[in-house]
């Protein structure tokens, strides 16, 4: 049977990505410092033979052979997509790989060092060498997949989705909130003049942060015999389904920061510890893309951990291991105002629920009119500036830092990526709507905190289902209808309208 | 040019055993439990990998024709290590390696079940079928390298070390020992009529420990930039020469043998981190072989830590990090006693300066009568007890568990390891008669904690030599003389006969 080799190519592949991941992780959290430079050797040399072993020629004509062996229906699938990666890793010519890691790694360089200074002339061109690759990249990517161009660069993040359908739901949300956040900043107001913000009691210590942290993460389903909490500086979750490693960072004049990052990656590592354990070797058996990926990390750091139930459950957990005086007068309600906070701001990775999809609307509006041609690299600071009045009345054209400069992934060529975050909290609350109608006791449960019925219900939909679906239909199959924003908008007049 | 092939061929051997010393590590620190399945897969393929690439037919080729070219004095070196890390890895047929392997984890897995009970009887068959393997492997080996069988395994730990010379060597230590041993127990005896032991201040806290423990590993010239110190429940010293992971373990009772254990580690890992960084892809780059690893060790512990200057410098740093009643009423002379106890007992890793090298010239004799084939495995109880009988008046017939059971070496097929042990001891005394004789200020160096002339010494000797000569000879370079027992002998007179 061809279908062996490809099982076989598999584990080796899987042992290869299984030690990157670990590298990855331990780099962040335990390396020397003057570790790194033979690290990143390492690393780059462990990633040239992967790509090595999964690009070679032989394996097109494994997976034709394949396709037309007797297989087992997962053996079927397995093969469709393993010739889905096979097709993303070898559709661009090695010379355009070198071409393009080369042109992004400068301009992720020459960012990082004009960024503070706000330096958009001096970036501007190496950004333009980076949108060129982009676009030359969407057309090979359109060539080998049939798509249209900035569709296969989606594609690379969340199969299936397509910007037909994004555009729509995107505008509706759009429209949405352009007027809810006055009614929401309104409500707020309301309410802050009912009940003001209560003082904190700092500073927390680390340690206790730590058993506060371990202690959610261990109500909320993650499998400490299959994963471990570190330090980093920038949170992740990252290592292998079987040793999730997930990170965060504390503070210790405030704790709230900590422990919903510490919920928001918990959600992402239970969506790898539940995937299925016999698939792991295969394209098939990992996680879907990075658009469900969100939808579980935001389920449970948006739709679990900021919920009025969550905190029945909670408030006793944060005085248990931080003190009876933690959060001295404080009820629920202060605690929500907290972690629901709506504020109009020009930083994406600073901004709340609502205000945060128009950053990423802003971003996929322009990514797409630069890959199309119809917007250029010189053009940005206007455009940018232009959504962002219209958006949030707020303007960015003096600011290149906090505006066209705040983010990583155009000088990292990253394009395509970013309307995985808010379809990702979208799918979160769809998820949760449709969760609701199959648990009746779902808030009960929260409240309790007893997640064992809702984690049911995400593994059997979601984690089981691993790469069996192409991301819209996993959201159709888990949720009765097509992803739309009619959910989240609910979700968002319900917690912050009143 | 060929050579360059060979190099390139070293970076890509470098970055799988940057990952799979990395992973190793990270195995006995940080993995979750249920993480160890798919992790043994990984390295189990990446070591696969690792032979396959090492072990390939063309590389013999390669190491002809460079041979032939036009290369610098350290290339001509990296071909010869090169040819000896090649015959070394490929002068066992695939088939013979595999029966080993096999062979070997059934009898491992069998006496981690056995040695509890000390079935000597139900562990034998296993233990034949190792010894039976290990003869093959010396016939094999010593055909391939013209050495004798037994020279062979040897050759494996510590290039150049024959039988030959260590007989001569052990029989001298041993008839010392003999009679030293009843002499060294007779002073102690006086010693502690006069001044008996002292009690401790238990309990002592882990993080203060720690604090003391990293303390003690910066004073005597640890990089903390390319290194660091985690816990593991069998200490050891692994990561890569540029991230050293070294690891202890506390217990509150007492702190001098977690403080002797780093400080052992510290020993190992300098001889890592001052190995050349430019020959760090090449095997003439690496660290000579366990017997100078041990003797680097073991200068740090018993040549230094072990001594009256040392504690001039730690009592300090002890009262410093442990507080000022951490030892209360004791003076230097009161940790002698403790950390240079002498005690005749049954078991090797238990054992203290001056009985451990009986030890090893026990397993010695007998496992070079083992491959040789002088001595059954049947008969392996009888001899042993013999042994232990005429060395340390112990008997162990009826305690097989606590005689020839006690070691994971035999049982895993680790035939030609142990002598490395006592050869590193009686190097390490003999590397510090030599370097006395070089730095005049070396006492007063040490109890001022300044550990930079002995470090810069160490660093010319031995660890930028890395592979450069045999195991042999970088002790005559080093010393100008060839290894002997004299000074370990003279180290032990002065230090326990008094």
């Amino acid at each position: 049977m061809t279908f062996a080799k490809l099982d076989d190519l598999g584990r080796k592949l899987e042992a290869l990505e299984h030690a990157l991941s670990i590298l990855g992780a331990d780099e962040a959290t335990h390396m020397a410092i003057g570790g790194g430079e033979k690290r990143a050797d390492a690393v780059s040399t462990l990633a040239g033979m992967h790509h090595a072993q999964a690009t070679a020629p032989h394996i097109r004509d494994w997976i034709e052979t394949a396709k037309a062996e007797d297989l087992a229906a997962d053996q079927r699938l397995a093969v469709e997509e393993f010739e889905r990666d096979y097709v993303k890793a070898t559709c661009l010519p090695t010379e355009f790989v070198e071409r393009s890691s080369s042109a992004s790694m400068r301009s992720e360089q020459l960012w990082r060092e004009l960024r503070a200074k706000g330096d958009w002339k001096g970036f501007e061109p190496a950004l333009q060498g980076v949108v060129d690759i982009a676009r030359e990249e969407a057309a090979l990517r359109s060539e080998a997949t049939g798509l249209a161009p900035y569709d296969a660069l989606m594609d690379k993040y969340d199969p299936g989705n397509r910007a037909a359908d994004i555009d729509a739901v995107f505008a509706d949300l759009k429209n949405f909130l352009k007027a809810f956040i006055p009614t929401a900043l309104d409500a707020q107001e309301a309410r802050l003049a009912k009940r003001p913000r209560k003082a904190l009691n700092a500073p927390y210590s680390i340690e206790k942060q730590r058993e506060l942290g371990l202690a959610a993460m261990q109500a909320v389903g993650f499998d400490f015999n299959h994963g471990s909490l570190a330090v980093s500086h920038h949170p992740f979750c990252g290592g292998v389904p079987t040793d999730v490693r997930m990170t965060t960072r504390y503070r210790t004049d405030e704790f709230l920061t900590s422990l919903m990052g510490v919920l928001h990656e918990t959600g992402h590592a239970l969506y790898e510890q539940g995937l299925p354990k016999n698939w792991s070797h295969w394209s098939l058996g990992k996680a879907r893309g990075m658009g469900i990926h969100e939808s579980q990390s935001l389920f449970v750091e948006m739709q679990l951990a900021r919920s009025p139930e969550f905190w029945q459950f909670a408030m006793p957990l944060v005085t248990q291991h931080l003190g009876a005086d933690a959060l001295p007068g404080w009820d629920i309600d202060d605690v929500l105002t907290e972690v629901n906070f709506v504020e109009r701001g020009y930083i994406r990775v600073d901004a709340d629920e609502v205000t945060y999809p128009l950053h990423v609307i802003l971003r996929y509006d322009l990514e797409k009119e630069l890959i199309a041609g119809t917007l250029q690299v010189k053009d940005i600071p206007e455009a940018w500036d232009a959504k962002m009045q219209d958006y949030l009345g707020l303007s960015t054209i003096d600011n290149p830092k906090d505006g066209p400069m705040q983010d990583v992934h155009w000088p990292s060529g990253g394009f395509g990526y970013f309307p995985s975050y808010t379809l990702g909290a979208m799918t979160a609350a769809q998820l949760a709507s449709a969760m609701r109608k199959d648990l009746p006791n779902m808030s009960a449960d929260i409240a309790k905190g007893d997640f064992s019925a809702i984690n049911q219900w995400r593994a059997d939909k979601i984690w089981s289902q691993a790469s069996r679906y192409s991301t819209p239909d996993l959201i159709t199959k888990a949720t009765g209808e097509k992803l739309n924003a009619d959910y989240f908008k609910s979700h968002l007049k319900s917690r912050y309208a009143g």
